[in-house]
């Protein structure tokens, strides 16, 4: 029996068709998500690697009374696609139509709007429970793949779930990789229990209370819904591991796995980018000097937590680095701690970071850091709404509010690629604080301005009266073209590079008591922000004060241009401000 | 051979002891710590539990060239005798020379200041790393304890140790107790590996790759010094299990582990408070009203990440609980990742947390349960300056600011017991927002103004004019109080109950506009706060805004009426600011 993928509307149009008509319609959903994937770009490897499983998982479960929760939900596609979006796969005009994670504003069979790792088995775990407590009988499934199962949270939700003592499903999706290769005591484990077919000694899971099921083909339609079939309804936990591919059947992505876990659209045959982009970029230079760094002193350390390619190390780089470079998994904690015990052991430790994951270390960077005043360093990438970071679960722009406020630690936003540098170096080379840097959003831009690491004082970029624009990062630029928009009319406003958010130069402000406006400009929530702090500390002057940044708010899937817009953080609308 | 106590300056002084005057040492140092315990206070259990172990670590290995990472520290006061401070335990008049945790500043032997669970192990990795770095020779032993072993950043530690294919040692102290009861698979598996005298199948740490070591009797010396010297100096990672008894020696503490874990002043022989304390109390109040809530409905929850008694859940509250209550264990990631699930699943959840412990989950705070607008209450204890924690590693007041600039998140302050017992109630009944509510600090404030749970606009409890005073939680009262002096002098300011910290009600505030000054009054530092985004918002107007709160800075055991008093927040200072 097949079925017109048209007309498939719910997971009830699959529950009807054998083995074999399973995995027909397998290969089928793979060719489409080939033909979306390439021609749209997203996350090729963990969905190409999961399409068996998903077909299984939603002919063997019902969904949604059976609760399905997919960690980071990156590899969710062809859930959509069973679960009545398959239009938004076969019709490009349609593709935009479904996010790229689940999502119950799309759909009831999504239950979570997820993006971070391993938070799945924990979510499952409140579901289970609250079952439990009203009397349900439904499945509860965690989805996990092995990068996401060494994260903390993880950790914490696996130890957690068989104490329930009902029905717990985890499925660990073991694709043998992280975004890049994995990193862990754990994935020996896992080597070994693959090797053995489940057998090995000393299983993790089992001491943890789980029944455990190994599949050893994870692509196989039969294996699978057999294993699944062996935990449904089970009164108690089971974990079920299964082996799959990732890329699979696309044979660029599964040689190469790293580069197409996210790809931008690509050629089907030969794997190359439709649009080839060679412009000049933070990542790269930022890593070619912590090479250079790190060449010279044996004691400057570059940590990454899973995403090593997001600022610039690839395989080649990494390799070069050799054991000064150190990824810990998918464990911005533990990256964090490991930080400051390198600072505390004489090392010069730099942990490049996604600025929207560097929140899952806050108590790390608090406690362990900041208390402790060590001279760590930390790289922000892809952070502010310029960063480049719009999915709702990725955003980049409460790091600020978050960091800014912890004691000891000094926020530095630099306005161009030569102080990005300049910074880079002087917080490796100080031994006094934890220092973090926001690497600027949007296109590499460079100055020929003197860079001047004294950061008890703002620099002063345009010297002019009446109005004054503090301008954070690389709005800086924004703030000159309003300057020369207003000088146009007549007004010669002060331009600000304040370089540092953690910190008031009160000398600076003082002198701008009297003006009649100060404006303030950051990539990053106005709510708990830099701006805030000047408003507060000129609160007792007779100048006005308008902090210009974004609303607190959780964009989705936001054009950069327009939220600017939107926040009035363009230099017209600045200006305009500043005229009022 | 045996040592004077006073004589005691280093561990130098106890290596050519032998077993036997080991032990009696041990004993000796028991009796003053015993002697210390019962008149000052402090962690009673976790250092009775330790003596051995501790006068063991120091004779095998050659601190500080060997590192010793405490996890919590809060067992680290053999440590401190044996490490030259011991005439802080000896002296009453010098007990309180030191702190209750590892600290770097009092001694080269500490490495870090530590206080939250859990981070041993990463800090540990990141001086390995450092050692393996530089050519050095050095053992690395982290000491942690079982129930710190179960928090997510201690199993990524675990996790990551092995790889560094070096010298690392793990100590884990098995006292099979939590601060109450522990939570997790985990110690199934350690009650396992305990009856089995180490020979359990599926043995979790040799699965990581750790040689295992088991130590019967923890606190017999002769058999951990066997132990730690089969560790010193491996080339790999070791773990070493030891089976301990949480306050041995203290019948009282063997026989009520959690009450004896940490305890004020106590008869040693009875085990009796030297100061009963039966003032009311804000946890007592939340606790009989939560039990009140889960008997009348099944779907509400309490949940609690390892400290019940933190918030008034006594074993036998607990109990009565039953099902309601769930204990994850010292896992906050975990706690609030499964309150959304709860949330999600219908039910209500109310996760009781300490606030210098929310800091431990703000990913699953922003991305699990604020991006899902999902709602899930959380109750907070021991917040502010007033909240009464006053060590460096547990300071409440950093919660405004990092909670309150989370998107969704609804953060209310009450400033009364009758408005505390409304908001919780008023939180367990919306559908619409996660909610987190600031327990007051300080005494028990009535108040018989009606409350009201409209949180769009502010609760203006005294109408005035030329000054208004905005004060958040039991600030109100001070604020009142502020009134009183000023109406005396001929000033009759308004006084305003903002509740909400992490919204503003934009038209009360605009009707102060042209006041000539609003202040704002909160129990937090006041970066990031309410009041600076009060300033911000009447920036553009000519109203002068002073914000009042703490400085950014950690503190440690401070005086809180002092400390009220340095950031100008008595009611006579107010009053003043407000004249000015």
């Amino acid at each position: 029996m097949e079925i017109n993928l048209r007309n498939l509307h719910s997971p009830a149009d699959i529950k009807n068709l054998n083995a074999a008509s399973l995995s027909l319609l397998s290969e089928e959903l793979r060719a489409i998500l080939l033909k979306k994937l390439s021609a749209h770009g997203g996350h090729v490897g963990p969905n190409l690697g999961v399409v068996e499983a998903t077909v299984a998982l939603h002919y063997v479960f019902d969904a949604p009374k059976d609760k399905l929760v997919f960690d980071v939900s990156h590899q969710s596609y062809v859930h959509k696609m069973l679960t009545g979006r398959i239009d938004s796969f076969l019709d490009p005009a349609k593709y935009d139509d479904v996010t790229g994670y689940t999502c119950p504003r799309e759909s009831d069979y999504d239950l979570f709007e997820v993006g971070h790792t391993s938070t799945s088995i924990s979510l499952a775990t409140g579901l289970a429970k609250a079952r439990d407590l009203q009397g349900g009988k439904e499945n509860v499934v965690a989805f996990i793949g092995d990068a996401s199962l060494g994260g903390g949270e993880a950790l914490e939700g696996l130890d957690f779930g068989p104490t329930l003592g009902t029905n717990f499903i985890v499925v660990l999706n073991d694709n043998q990789m992280s975004i890049a290769e994995n990193h862990g005591a754990l994935y020996q484990h896992l080597a070994e229990l693959r090797d053995s077919n489940g057998t090995a000694p000393n299983n993790i899971f089992k001491a943890l209370g789980y029944e455990y099921i190994y599949v050893r083909e994870g692509n196989n339609i039969e294996e699978l819904i057999k294993a699944f079939k062996g935990a449904k309804d089970a009164d108690h936990a089971v974990l079920i591991h299964l082996n799959t591919m990732k890329g699979m059947g696309l044979p660029c992505a599964e040689t190469n796995k790293e580069a197409f876990h996210f790809h931008a659209p690509f050629d089907l045959k030969s794997g190359a980018p439709l649009v080839p982009d060679n412009s000049e970029d933070y990542a790269d230079m930022f890593t070619r000097h912590m090479l250079f760094r790190m060449q010279e002193d044996e004691k400057v350390v570059t940590l990454t937590a899973g995403t090593p390619g997001a600022f610039g190390f690839t395989p080649e780089r990494r390799k070069a680095a050799g054991k000064q470079f150190v990824d810990v998994g998918i464990c911005e904690q533990d990256a964090v701690a490991m930080a400051a015990g390198l600072a505390k052991g004489n090392c010069r430790p730099v942990f490049g970071v996604v600025a929207t994951f560097i929140q899952r270390a806050y108590d790390q960077l608090s406690h362990d850091v900041a208390i402790n005043n060590l001279p760590a360093v930390f790289v922000e990438f892809y952070g502010g709404a310029t960063g480049g970071m719009t999915d709702m679960t990725h955003l980049g722009f409460f790091d600020i509010a978050m960091i800014s406020n912890i004691p000891n630690i000094m926020y530095l936003a630099p306005a161009s690629a030569e102080e990005y540098i300049s910074m880079v170096d002087w917080a490796i080379d100080q031994t006094e604080h934890p220092v973090v840097i926001r690497t600027p959003g949007g296109e590499v831009i460079h100055s020929e301005r003197p860079v001047d690491m004294n950061f008890n004082c703002y620099d002063v970029v345009e010297e002019g009266n009446e109005v004054a624009i503090i301008a954070a990062g690389q709005f800086l630029h924004t703030a000159s073209e309003a300057a020369t928009i207003l000088k146009s009319k007549g007004l010669t406003p002060t331009v600000i590079n304040p370089r540092i958010l953690s910190a008031l130069d009160t000398d600076t402000l003082d002198t701008l008591r009297d003006y009649r406006l100060v404006i303030t400009m950051e990539d990053g929530i106005i709510d708990g922000g830099f701006g805030q702090k000047v408003a507060a500390y000129l609160g007792d002057a007779p100048v006005r004060v308008k902090c210009l940044g974004l609303r607190k708010e959780f964009l989705d899937r936001f054009n950069i241009a327009e939220t600017l817009k939107a926040n009035s953080l363009t230099a017209e609308q600045v200006a305009e401000i500043a005229l009022k």
